[in-house]
């Protein structure tokens, strides 16, 4: 069977009867995705149309869009086109172009394409690989080495099996023509360096370094499609009325306990995110030691451990919360938003563990909820953004922004807790004097 | 408590009455390592010896053993030195200098420690984060992410959790001295290449990618942990007299099916390698058609199928067996080595599928066993090796290396079947006509 057909078969991507929007740029993979799919329409009854977003970053914006318009018009598919200043955007918000073009992009798909309609991305199996190499720089466990999927959602894509290669030789042998996105080939973003840079240096030491990294991706896939199935079963069958079986949940290895952890916090509370390492570690140290009590959490969430359960809940002191700014000494501060510790020392940063330049900071350190029109420069970023567009790129839930610790000087934010420090107070080759600032998890009972 | 105490601890590395053989070259880690044991001396009460082998292969090489044996009488401890000439026999066997330095050394580690004694090697959080990356390069799964463990067989890693710039600070922090190993600052081997080319240019993406790999690995590490002990309760249910149980062996996801059948294969054949991906594809692939039959396999094995079992056994036919050289068609070969399929055409290789380059053929290409001096070229090898040491280099079994498939042409080796190609007959940029040979697993009834 045809590749093509036989992914769209066996991932059930399109069903007779589909909507399926096409994000099309104009280049090799996009054309190439654009030819399957309308091919496609011989032996599937469904509705295709195309979506093209006009970057206007590059000279050729508005010729790319004319390429993709014309095409759809021979093949006889409704088309429509956006556009958005996306350097302005990247710089009214501090984001990359890069990252901005991202945004715009997938808004402007979500938008068009109707509730029950799939967007089809022609990711190939060259960005599989540098999706998963990007993510084993960045940090990442087994789940992030699962790259992307064929299905997600509403988003399908159906050519990520297909390199490159094999891309260019079949537009090349049907004689079909597509543009060159001239911005792919200069290593100025992160990714580009990963495409330009990076891979090239890996393909010395093995040429079949791709390969190695999609293999590893679908490797990595079916260890985590059994370890959730693994871990949903036991989870289903540790939670009754009271919680979890503490005993129970106690006899399974910390990566299982720490994954049905995640389970929970999704099942019950759809939190995805805010929750890091640190935390699912405090999480399971608390459970397995002796006694009961309860632990603060981020997202306004307790732990709280009975005789022989232990569940989370939404706090109680969230309902009305109401801080006064504080100063902070050097040492232990018991304060209502945690405790936090300062010491003069150095050692290696964490989310929840600063390394600041003392000398960077004017009077003294206090520690206050957020305030309108607060600012903040995060670590790596020139120039400031708005706090709340800050939280929002974190996402981080509304309710939990007005409960959030930052620690500022007389001036600014110097940290906005387990988030990001301020750009300004960094560490740098003339540093002398080091603050670490760190948050403290105790026990209450 | 002390860090390296708590590795001790943790890990069960050193108990009272131990004899431990620190393995010194007088590098920073290994001087860190050598003080760390001394002093643990005083709380656990072990015999501790030092070895030291003399690699002869730079000019500082004889004054770095001074140095280790000078440090060694000044704490009282006994000292071991050997040499050999690396280079000398890396050029004898055609391996790298750094393949031959680590054979020569870890021999005589093996042969000086008593059998009973442990083996502690210096490699630290850096190497880790080395080994992990280097493997991931090459292309690994899961269990290759684990990288190396504190402790392994005889082998014991006590300061793997330490890192470099840790190492660093403790010895200038404790006045002690430590020989550098200029060899290591070049980027000539592999692995220097990924210590100063690669992760250099990891480290402007991400400056803590390091720690990343690390994390990776530790994930990976309880991962597999889960996954093996999990199979390992699955194998002993399923095996029973006959084999193991079909229809529930299948109801497995693929991934736990594979780890059961390295398991199967480790535990009652002792087979760790030789298997590759498409062996394990084709006996899943075998065990989950309809029919029975038996299937040809690597090392002289065969995997047979029962009317509601598998099992795998050494192949009847291995006992007499005598092999007559032939000629190869093109087109598709029936022969007691297995099937054969050659044909003109450019594709992606594999361990079992090879593309070479046509015009690199001398007469006619045919099919035989091993004969006394049998030389071979392996790809990426300038000069030739003798086919034995190639066999003993890829631990291939004395008993399956007389069955062993060689496609030949009327001058050499061209193929050690499902091993390497010979360099002579690799593709090149001239290269215009391409080969395709690839060995065919087809099932007997």
């Amino acid at each position: 069977m045809d590749k093509f057909l036989k992914n769209v078969t066996d991932y059930k991507l399109i069903e007779n009867g589909d909507k399926v929007f096409a994000c099309v740029s104009g280049g090799a993979d996009s054309i190439f995705m654009l030819n399957k799919l309308y091919d496609l329409k011989k032996s599937l009854s469904y509705d295709l149309f195309v979506l093209h977003f006009n970057h206007k970053l590059r000279d050729e914006a508005d010729s790319d869009e004319a390429f993709v318009r014309d095409r759809c018009k021979e093949l006889g598919l409704e088309f429509y086109s956006s556009s958005a200043l996306v350097g302005y955007y990247a710089k009214e918000n501090k984001i990359s172009e890069e990252e901005a073009g991202r945004h715009l992009r997938y808004k402007f798909f979500y938008e068009m394409a109707a509730a029950d309609a799939k967007i089809a991305l022609a990711h190939n199996r060259d960005d599989q690989a540098e999706t998963v190499l990007q993510r084993i720089i960045r940090g990442s466990g087994l789940d992030g080495l699962v790259g992307m999927g064929f299905k997600k959602g509403r988003i399908i894509r159906p050519i990520l099996n297909f390199s490159r290669k094999e891309i260019e030789d079949y537009l090349s042998e049907n004689g079909l023509s597509y543009v060159i996105d001239k911005t792919n080939l200069l290593p100025i973003y992160g990714r580009n360096k990963i495409r330009l840079r990076v891979l090239p240096m890996l393909e010395d030491l093995n040429p079949q370094v791709k390969d190695a990294l999609v293999r590893l991706s679908e490797n990595a896939r079916e260890d985590v499609r059994f370890l959730d199935a693994y871990c949903l079963k036991r989870y289903e069958i540790l939670l009754d009325a009271e919680g979890l079986d503490t005993s129970e949940f106690l006899k399974e290895d910390p990566n299982i306990q720490r994954r049905i952890i995640k389970l929970y916090l999704s099942d019950i509370f759809k939190i995805k995110e805010g929750f890091y390492k640190i935390h699912y570690n405090l999480i399971l140290k608390f459970i397995k030691e002796d006694g009961l009590g309860s632990l603060d959490l981020p997202a306004g969430l307790e732990l709280v451990k009975s005789y022989k359960h232990f569940y989370f809940s939404k706090k109680k002191s969230e309902k009305n919360f109401d801080f006064e700014e504080i100063f902070l000494k050097n040492g232990f501060n018991k304060t209502d938003l945690g405790n936090f510790i300062i010491e003069e020392k150095n050692g290696t940063p964490s989310k929840e563990s600063i390394f600041i330049d003392k000398d960077k900071i004017s009077g003294d350190l206090r520690l206050r909820t957020r305030k309108i029109g607060d600012k903040f420069s995060p670590l790596g970023l020139c120039g400031s953004k708005k706090l709340k567009d800050f939280f929002i790129d974190k996402k981080i839930p509304r309710e939990a922004r007005n409960k959030w610790p930052l620690i500022c000087d007389e001036k600014k934010i110097v940290w906005v807790v387990g988030l990001s420090i301020s750009d300004r107070v960094k560490l740098d080759k003339k540093s002398k004097n080091i603050l670490n600032i760190r948050r403290d998890y105790e026990r209450k009972h």
